[in-house]
């Protein structure tokens, strides 16, 4: 059944309309795998983990962080990829037409909405792209930590499946440092470990 | 790779442990399917998907609430699933041991962080749990609306398999009454058109 013209009036109609056309979040695959690798993970399972990190985590931002701001762009901040799917980190190619994609997608997916809530929404997904608030920091050095320790954790999938090097991951990883810096020992620690073993190539 | 030995200090390694071991609820499957019907639901997207519900329909909570709260409960609410597993709704048998299980399951899992962090996502399980506050019961709210939705548009796929009857559905809604009241006549408008279609049980 797809007949909601029982909602009352034509915002909250739209309302639920958004929240059903996001339920696509659920088949958006990432490039990295769920812990054990028995699958690839999807954008809606990365947005909670994130959030969740972003909560644990908190304490290590750099800056303090209004956390609320923080969650509400975790949750968000990879909404666009319903229209615009998921390009991989390390895909250079790929990710040249990306913004365009993805603010083709932003205006298609938050324009949906009324009342200024799509501006709302909006606003938050450009906060977590321009990376020039301590919120938006924070929660970009999560989105940037959650894959590097699933990666880790399944013998470096995603990293043998891109042919990605260590240099590579060094400056993805480098808002950690800045973001969060009692976190950066982490991303070393999980890099040379992972060179060390041979999962990952120096 | 599981070794973490690298990371500075026992309660960065008891968070950064927690938030590998609740990559769990990405495998924890509940009873309905997402949109299209290709696959059971699972536990992570679940919370998400209903964290977006309270942040897109926060304006129809009864009583002003904390979103930020909300937000917390949302991502939180499943956690103890992680060591007690899912328990369908309208299963009266499985629900009878289930407060046992999920709170040892929440000493388990809580416990395992250090410096109250522990205590504070408990607090925020069991303030979901009692429903006394608005911030729990518009969680709550959201918690029924989001498979009452994927529920409508598959057809009805959870009521059919666990042979659901509308007032089994009412009595299970009833929170949206009280707790976002400008929201009950979609749950009204939900059951009413499923049965008129043959897809529910009166």
């Amino acid at each position: 059944m797809d007949n909601f013209d029982f909602i009352k009036g034509e915002k909250l109609q739209k309302q639920i309309k958004f929240l059903t056309v996001i339920d696509e979040m659920k088949k958006i695959l990432r490039r990295n795998v769920i812990l054990g690798g028995s699958r690839r993970e999807n954008d809606a399972e990365h947005s909670w983990h994130l959030a969740m990190m972003a909560l644990i985590l908190e304490e290590y931002a750099a800056e303090k962080v209004d956390i609320e701001r923080v969650l509400k762009i975790a949750l968000v901040h990879d909404l666009v990829e319903v229209y615009a799917g998921d390009t991989f980190a390390y895909d250079e190619k790929g990710n040249e037409g990306k913004l365009d994609r993805e603010t083709k997608a932003a205006e298609k997916l938050f324009g949906s909405l009324e009342g200024g809530q799509g501006e709302y929404i909006r606003s938050l997904w450009d906060e977590f792209e321009a990376m020039e608030t301590p919120e938006s920091r924070f929660a970009n050095a999560m989105d940037r930590l959650q894959p590097l320790i699933l990666n880790y954790m399944t013998d470096g999938h995603t990293w043998k499946e891109g042919d990605v090097h260590a240099p590579q991951i060094y400056r993805r990883m480098d808002i950690i440092r800045t973001a969060a810096p009692g976190l950066w020992h982490i991303v070393e620690g999980i890099i040379n470990t992972s060179i060390e073993n041979g999962i990952l190539k120096p």
